[in-house]
């Protein structure tokens, strides 16, 4: 029931393709009944309610129909009934999905429905009730470009107490060579998998006790949030960012004033207290960071303000919704809130522009794509402020963008409820784009907490905030940032930088003596004594994504050299153990993505 | 209604000096309700329902007959009555609580009470009931050693539902000389109260729409905090500690299986999800770490596991009971947790011993007393784990104690309910003890979480926990440490170092490559500029508490030198600018307590 004006060529022939699942389903199984089939991002999905129950093994069968009704080239052809006649023509098809859409459409004042019908050699093969938005003839649809990829449950409606039905999800591309491309991504997206690879490098862990969506650091995933982090501090200081503290729960009030009562009251934890006051565990710092602005008094000399905090916000996210670290219910951000004058948001806004290109290009995402997020001025009732106050904070980020001389695209609706956004877009080594960093403009928070500057003339101005995270939830990040890298660090910020391991007992004197030295120019090491044959120790190292491991036995004791064998490349390089700390120290300092011996 | 056996003799005079308080009041107020008179750290209390009010105003009168009783050198004798004849005296007297006493005494068992007669000249002045621990004679107190401090509300037996009573606090010493003491350290502590100070010096706020208890940490207070924290990171990380990261929530499952659930249910932060799960927000760390170690198997070549977490717990404290940052509900622990032998647990201790040896001594508080907190054999119940196992834990710290060769204290009963402890007590500069540091000994939480490794005979052996915090809550801490130095931090530790002060515009281009050349070396210097008077912007130095005050005019400009002021002694001196960037770069090195220019 895709809106036909918005839909893509691509869309169109991914929905054609719903429909031609659920004519192969029907000649299979015809007393199945059917439902909705829409497009989604890598192909399709239709959802039925099958007599009986079907599994993996017949995807087969569906998938040698649909082909045949692809070679068909059957034609797609509308027709336009009235309410009555349709829910007539669906009854008789014992169809009763069909018939409640209609009967839903009805309510909500329409007064005609259109059906879709394939046709082959002027007979009808299969109708559905559409509003269209599909090739000519299935024939369009490549019979060697799709696949149909898993079954899964869902509620009609997505209701928990409606019927419970089936879904097919396809895989569509153009040409068998985008599906099967698609197909090595999704291969090789497993293999990365961060939930894999988060338990084989020991980053983090979940624990029955503990609950889902709470994962707990281990040491060795903590120095990575750690390294990143200091990074992001680093960074932000030399720019006159403060760091401030505020707890994690807080009286409703602070809610009430802000809007997050109103507008995220589900996604609230909630706390009754022993003497029955109502606190909220905080969903985001804001309107905290506020409440350490407002208690003084503050003249224009002393802003911008600047106040930075990464610190775990919570929501109450479904147990089904919860995904590894993509989706958890304990989120780290990396926030800061800029408590500037009007006049300041344009170099308050470059700034932290710098910092994100600088952390972005050190992680190895390169160039971020830039898109603003704008409200929708047709549904004004999800924001705050009037139209004139949006338009004014619109127009200032898009001059702000433009100043920037990058490309950049407009996405209507994407808007925080209380102001635009500059949001920045990473794209990962296997081709996936995550929404990373965000700079949002607020216009609307100052007004609510009745935020204020002295000015020069010695009267109140009302002052503007900025709302900036650079990773944004570093559990997010990192899940993205160990699939992007595989869980082959860059050397700065791999928690374990280098391996050291002796041939045998007689080399461990040596080896010890330069875990020593790497120790002291701030290497993270790791000392493998000899317990364990050379061969499995240095597979240990690979397994352990170690980015350098460095092999010592006679020669190199004798020389006072290093053989130097790279994660990346496998290769093997003897070099003067001099040669190899200066390399390390210089690489770890400059954040060089490659790894340059070996 | 003290226990005589266990009055020290300073409690004797308080407690008898508390008959004298009730005595002066029915002489004035013939028709006041006594009740009971305990003595207290500083003196006594005695509460009483009056008919009419009373107020302050009225302290003078009550004094004035206190000293006349004290003067009449009455004696205290003791009576033995029946729980019968003691009932008919006061209701006889129309002392309603002291029959309810009564009655309670006879549900528990007695048969038997015991009044104190004061008497002069053979003549019963006042009958108190009353268990005993009194001077001979009223003489015994010194008549100039006290005063009533103040009056309060407070409830018959602490319940809310019963009648309201008024409380008089007497400070009582035994010579006007260490009355005098008292009163003025209480003075100085009302001069030195950290709240009072915490607002004059920006480190936190509270905010009416957050809600009390919990703390916002300002850019200044947050930088105080960090720079404790992280030399105590510093020096947890030269001993092989390592940094972990949990969430603020778990399910309630975590805590049934730590027991926690059962014993500290009413100070938990409950919720209950959108999915009705039952939450409950963290009051400690030590079961949520137990969660790190036990994702793995570990060999005991990886033991120990030392983990580090400085993160907030919450408590759910009544509103009453808050204060300043002494009792907050979102409290910051530096807390970590040792998984390790029975064999390393001497080792482990004496490591964490040096931390806060000089962790102590660099905050300014010298040697710490150090208390064995240990388990009450009589209260049992209280506890996890057998006799037996207290025994071992109780011997173990007992044994490193005394290897410590320093002189400590035991205290019975004031064990954690998992395992004993070494307590460390600090005393501030005005006299005042605080529990600061811990070390415990857990031998329960292994059992209930079943915690091992696997030994060198390939066995699963049961581990031990070691819990240690240094600053404990730093809230806590802090609220002792800005007390303790009325505000002007030890140079490494303030906020703000140096003011960088030029005399005129004149100077303002010297006086800026000065501050240049401070935050170079790593110095937090505040640069002054010259709109406002130069008395004006030391005064201002000085209200801040900046350590080191730099006034540079003609003369410094010319010979590359600075005036400085010491904010301790008032002290100036010029010198060098080079030396002086030298002596603090030095001091702050060195952790140096005092300011050695000026």
């Amino acid at each position: 029931m895709a809106d036909t004006a918005s839909m893509t060529e691509l869309e169109k022939m991914r929905h054609s393709l719903a429909h031609v699942v659920a004519q192969a389903v029907l000649k299979l199984w015809p007393d199945t009944q059917i439902t909705i089939g829409p497009p989604i991002d890598y192909g399709c999905y239709y959802d039925f309610r099958f007599s009986k129950p079907i599994s993996d093994a017949d995807f087969g069968a569906i998938e040698k129909e649909m082909r045949k009704i692809i070679n068909q080239a059957q034609t797609f052809e509308v027709d336009e009934l009235s309410i009555k006649d349709a829910i007539a023509y669906w009854k008789k098809e014992k169809q009763p999905f069909k018939v409640e859409l209609i009967q839903d459409l009805e309510k909500a004042g329409e007064k005609k429905v259109t059906h879709y019908r394939n046709v082959m050699k002027g007979e009808t093969t299969f109708t559905d009730l559409c509003r269209g938005g599909h090739t000519e003839s299935t024939k369009d649809i490549a019979a060697d470009g799709f696949k149909i990829m898993t079954l899964a449950g869902a509620y009609w409606r997505g209701d928990e107490k409606r019927e419970q039905l089936t879904r097919l999800y396809v895989a569509a591309f153009p040409s068998k060579e985008e599906l099967k491309a698609y197909l090595e991504m999704l291969e090789e997206a497993k293999r990365r998998d961060h939930r894999k690879l988060g338990k084989e490098l020991d980053l983090f862990t979940f624990s029955e006790l503990v609950g889902p969506g709470l994962p707990l650091w281990t040491p060795r995933g903590t120095l990575l949030r750690n390294l990143l982090d200091e990074f992001v501090w680093e960074l932000r200081k030399a720019r006159g960012y403060e760091r401030v503290t505020i707890p994690h729960v807080t009286k409703k009030d602070l809610y009430e004033t802000s809007g997050h009562w109103q507008k995220f009251s589900e996604d609230l934890f909630k706390i009754k207290t022993r003497d029955d006051h109502e606190l909220a565990m905080k969903p985001m710092n804001c309107p905290h960071h506020t409440q350490i602005y407002s208690s003084q008094q503050r003249s224009y000399k002393n802003l911008p303000q600047r106040y930075a905090e990464t610190t775990m916000v919570y929501r109450d996210e479904q147990t089904g919704e919860l995904h590894g670290l993509s989706r958890v219910r304990s989120i780290t951000q990396d926030d800061a809130h800029v408590f500037c004058r009007e006049s300041q948001v344009k170099e308050e806004f470059l700034r932290i522009w710098d910092i994100i290109d600088i952390f972005y290009k050190a992680t190895g995402f390169g160039e971020l794509q830039v898109r603003l997020s704008l409200h929708d001025p047709n549904a004004f009732e999800k924001y705050m402020g009037t139209p004139a106050l949006w338009k004014q904070a619109e127009d200032a980020i898009r001059s702000i963008a433009k100043e920037r001389n990058i490309d950049f695209i407009e996405q209507t609706g994407e808007a925080a409820f209380y102001g635009p956004k500059v949001d920045f877009v990473a794209k990962d080594s296997i081709g996936r784009e995550w929404q990373v960093a965000t700079i949002q403009l607020d216009i609307n928070m100052p007004e609510r907490f009745d935020l204020y500057c002295i000015n020069e003339k010695n009267e109140q101005e009302r002052i503007v905030m900025i709302h900036a995270a650079i990773m944004g939830s570093l559990e997010r990040f990192l899940s993205i940032f160990i699939e992007h890298h595989a869980g082959v660090f860059p050397l700065w910020v791999a928690p374990t930088q280098v391996a050291v391991v002796p041939v045998a007992g007689a080399h461990e004197e040596y080896a010890e003596s330069v875990a020593v030295a790497l120790k002291e120019i701030g290497i993270r090491a790791s000392f493998m004594d000899s317990t364990e044959s050379l061969g499995k120790r240095i597979r240990e190292g690979e397994k352990q994504k170690i980015p350098y491991v460095l092999v010592m036995g006679d020669k190199e004791k004798e020389e006072k050299s290093v053989t130097v064998r790279n994660i990346k490349t496998k290769k093997q390089v003897a070099i003067p153990l001099k040669e190899f700390l200066q390399t390390v120290q210089d690489d770890v300092k400059s954040r060089a993505l490659e790894l340059s011996i070996g």
